[in-house]
């Protein structure tokens, strides 16, 4: 139909997430004609990031700092731990600004359908740092799914001998959220979790 | 929050037709996630083709070579020369595979609200090619919308003086289409275009 080279990079777009083959040539085309703008800005970011980003021995966050900008702020509370599935879930915990201990990025969680167990997941490294003197609470803020909740009750288990108290995130309504809309797994949850106004 | 590197890979992706900032951040994690199986080749094969490919000056179509690999085929008739708007409708006609002729590309249509004018199109490429003799008909393969039925009546009143013929494609039910999803336009046309059985 085309060159090869479009041909290529329509194949490569197609396999990032949410594009198919019809808006993989869409964005091909796009790309074709903001050339100088988008194009070459694009491939060189990609090798940049490529090359500079890497997981932080510590925590598991990426960045192109070892260890990351969040591990080595010494602004931030080294006594609290947020453990999360994967680092859009720190993202979405840093944009919301609220929080302003460390994290640890667990790399998914325990699932039997998937084949996952503890082994697969930084369980280890995360025991290694709760034990840690300065280290007083484990937040766990892991998704309300079966696996996930697994996955905290194993963390909590593990997390026993440590010197550390064991939090979770509120399970409640969402800001901005209508009733008529949620789920009766969460309704249930808020009315047994409310408190006093 | 990130790294510079992965927050100027999110802005950048965030700039594709139909991402948002919401999957820029999904993209940029599948990409740091897939480094060598999506990430490298997709800067290679960006910078690749900014670089090889160019606009073909016969037609207007996205090629390494040039002219064309369509226009410098000989198994392509000469004598045909269909109308299309974009690149992205050339693709769509070479898909289907029933066109054995060459294209022009214009480049979009006449838009008086967007101040889109003749002399921003590809017009006065297409009356050269038009007066040669081999040429003997121009197919309009534009858009049935306002613009593009302008531009196709344009394109047909400067092309009076050329020796070919100027057809169009045919309105009707789409294959696979039903009556009930259809606008009273289309089906007006295609009760207007009905052929006997």
């Amino acid at each position: 139909m085309s060159s090869p080279e479009i041909e290529r990079l329509i194949v490569l777009l197609a396999k990032l997430p949410g594009l198919g083959p019809r808006s993989a040539r869409r964005t091909a085309l796009y790309l074709l004609k903001h050339r100088e703008s988008v194009m070459t800005p694009l491939a060189k970011v990609l090798n940049d990031t490529a090359e500079a980003v890497g997981i932080c021995t510590s925590c598991g966050n990426l960045d192109s700092s070892e260890p990351c900008g969040i591990c080595s702020d010494p602004g931030r509370l080294e006594s609290q731990i947020c453990v999360v599935e994967e680092v859009a879930d720190l993202w979405a915990l840093e944009r919301a600004g609220a929080f302003r201990g460390r994290y640890h990025v667990m790399g998914g969680v325990l699932s039997a359908l998937d084949g996952i167990g503890p082994e697969d997941l930084n369980i280890s490294e995360l025991l290694a740092r709760a034990i840690r003197p300065e280290v007083t609470e484990i937040i766990l803020a892991l998704s309300v799914t079966v696996d996930g909740q697994t996955t905290a009750h194993y963390i909590t288990e593990r997390l026993e001998g440590a010197n550390v108290s064991v939090t979770r995130l509120a399970h409640g309504v969402p800001v901005g959220g209508e009733l008529d809309y949620l789920d009766d797994g969460t309704i249930s949850a808020a009315l047994k979790a409310r408190r006093p106004v």
